[in-house]
C-alpha cells in the first residue's frame, strides 16, 4: 500500500508498504482522510526519534474488526495502551508505561491507506458529522482536556494565546464554558474566525498583565509562554497545551511568590468532542485551509510548513 | 532602638531607629526572638530590592493593642493587607496588590528591639509552645500552605527535596498526612533528625524516577528541581517550595507530554502551625543551630550564611 514513511528527518512516499495485520484485539481501518498536525511537522524536524508512518488524525471505515465497528466511519484514539501497567489499571491508559502512539511511538500512522489499532480506540462517527470534520476528532479532544483538568466557572477571565489550529479549537471549547474569554494571536484573519463566534480578539497588547485567572498557551514559543505567565494573576494557571523545541527558561521565584499553577495538557477525550462535532457546538471547515490526496502528500507537507497554514487534509481515495 | 538594617546589600546593626509608632490598626510588638531565614540570605544578596529592618520570624510581646493581645506573646503574619483590593475581597491576603511585607516589602522587620504589625495579623501563643519554638510559626505555616493547595491522600508516594530548615519543616508536616514519603538531602546529620522521627531518608540516588505522585523542591538550587522532575509519574505535582536565584530552565515539552502539574507555594496559615506546635506534633528544636544576642548580629548572619546551617536564631533581650 501507499503511505509517507519518515524516516531520518526524510519524508517519501512509499508504495511498497505491506498491508497491515491487525494482532489480536485490533481492526484493520481504511482510512479516509487525515490531517497534518503540528506534531507531524515537528517529528520531521526531528524533534522526537520516530520512524514509520506518521499521521494521527484520521478518519477510516473499519473493514476487519468487532461488529459493532465493522464499515462504519471511525476516528481513533491515538495511545495504544498495554491494559495492564499501573496506569492502565487506574483508568489512565494515556500515560500507559508501554503505550505505542499513531504515527509518534513506535507504531505506523494514518498517512497511509490502510492502519491497525486496538478495537477499543475506535468511536464511531454519528452520521451528521462530516468527514472532514471528524477528522478534527483528536485535537479538539485534546483541547477539552483542558477543560478535564482545570475547574473553569463562568465569569472567570481565561486568555488563549495563539490563533493557529489548536488556539482556534482550544478558544471555541472555552468559550461554550461561559467564561470570559480573549483570545490573543498575531494574524488577523485567523482572528476574525473566533471574532465571527462571538469571542472576543486581539493582538497581544490587549493581554493586560495579572488580570487572568487562567491562561492557556497554544503557540510552543517561548514568547507565548512570557505573555501567558505575565497575564496572569497571583493563584492564577497557566495551561501548556503545546510542545515546545528546546528548553523553556523562566523566572521561577515568581511563579513561588505569585503561588501560580503549571499544568501541561496534551491528549482528551473523544466522546465529548465527538458529541460537540455532532450538535455542531465548534465550527472546524473554516479551520481547513487545502486538500491533497495522498499522492501529492509531500506538496501537501510542504504547503502545512508554510507560515500561517491552518489544517491541511489529506484525503487516502484517489482524486479529491 | 537597636535593629539590623539593610542598604545597598550592606547590613548593618544600627542604635539610633526610632522607636515605631503603630498606625491606625496596627499594634505595637516588643520583640523577643527573631529567626533568621534563607530569604533573608537572599535579601542580603541583593535578589531582591530592599531597604530596612530585615527579619519576618518572630516572637514578642504586644506593648500596645487591642486588649485581647495585651501583654501576651505572639506570632505574626508577614503580609499587612490593604483590606480593599480584589485579593483581599476574595479572601487572598498574602496576595494583596499592595501589600507591604515584614522585612522583605517596603516594612522594617523583626530584627529590632520593636515592629508593628497589624493587629489581625497577630496570632497569640498557646501557653505551652517555648518561645523559642513558636519562632518558627511562618516557615511552619509556609510548610502547610502545601496541603491548602495540593490534596494529599494516605499512601500516596512523596518525595521531599533538600534537608535543610525548609525541607525539614515540610518533611514533618508530611508525614502527619500519613503519606508514604521519602525525604531526601546531602547532610547525613540533618537526615538523621528526619529518621529519628520515623520518616524514610537517604540520597538523592534513592529518588527512583517517574515513581512519585508529588514531589517537593525545597532546595531553590536547578539540581533540586531537576530531581523532582525526574521523581514524578505522569499526572504527577511538583511544588516549588523555595525561590530561586535567576532563572531556571526546563524541558517543557516532556511536562506536557507527561501531564505534569507545577504549583509554587508561599505563605501559609498560622493557626494549623501553632496547633501543631501546641500538641508538639513536630520538632523544631532540633533545628536550631545557634543562639545570638541582637547585639552580634552581624556574626549571627555569619554564622547562618555558613553553609549546612540550620536556624539561627537572635535574642532581643539583652544576653542570651
Amino acid at each position: 500500500m501507499k503511505g509517507l514513511w519518515l524516516e531520518n528527518q526524510n519524508l517519501t512516499l512509499r508504495r511498497d508498504l505491506p498491508l497491515p495485520e491487525p494482532p489480536t484485539g485490533e481492526a484493520l481501518v481504511r482510512v479516509l482522510r487525515a490531517g497534518i498536525c503540528n506534531t507531524d511537522l515537528e517529528l520531521l524536524r526531528g524533534y522526537y526519534p520516530y520512524q514509520g508512518v506518521l499521521g494521527h488524525e484520521f478518519v477510516g471505515v473499519v473493514e476487519r474488526g468487532p461488529d459493532r465497528l465493522l464499515n462504519r466511519r471511525v476516528v481513533g484514539e491515538i495511545n495504544a495502551a498495554c491494559g495492564r501497567c499501573r496506569f492502565c489499571n487506574s483508568g489512565q491508559p494515556t500515560h500507559c508505561e508501554n503505550r505505542t502512539v499513531l504515527g509518534i511511538v513506535n507504531r505506523n500512522g494514518a498517512f497511509a491507506e490502510y492502519l491497525t489499532l486496538p478495537a477499543a480506540n475506535l468511536h464511531a462517527i454519528p452520521e451528521s458529522v462530516p468527514t472532514d470534520a471528524a477528522t478534527f476528532t483528536e485535537p479538539l479532544a485534546a483541547a477539552l482536556e483542558i477543560q478535564e483538568q482545570v475547574r473553569i466557572s463562568e465569569g472567570d477571565r481565561v486568555l488563549v494565546i495563539g490563533d493557529g489550529k489548536l488556539g482556534q479549537l482550544v478558544a471555541q471549547t472555552l468559550a461554550l464554558t461561559g467564561c470570559d474569554l480573549l483570545a490573543i494571536g498575531r494574524h488577523r484573519e485567523k482572528l476574525a474566525n473566533l471574532e465571527a463566534r462571538g469571542i472576543a480578539v486581539g493582538f497581544a497588547d490587549l493581554a493586560t498583565p495579572g488580570q487572568f485567572d487562567l491562561a492557556v498557551e497554544c503557540t510552543g514559543n517561548p514568547e507565548g509562554f512570557a505573555i501567558a505567565r505575565r497575564s496572569l494573576r497571583p493563584r492564577g494557571t497557566l495551561v501548556l497545551k503545546s510542545t515546545y523545541a528546546g528548553d523553556l527558561t523562566f523566572d521561577a521565584s515568581s511563579l513561588v511568590v505569585d503561588e501560580i499553577t503549571l499544568i501541561g495538557s496534551r491528549c482528551g477525550p473523544f466522546a465529548p468532542a465527538l458529541d460537540l462535532l455532532a450538535r455542531d457546538r465548534v465550527d472546524v471547515q473554516s479551520l481547513i485551509q487545502a486538500h491533497y490526496p495522498l499522492e501529492d502528500g509531500l506538496a501537501a507537507f510542504d504547503r502545512a510548513q508554510t507560515k500561517g497554514t491552518l489544517k491541511v487534509l489529506l484525503h487516502m481515495e484517489d482524486g479529491v
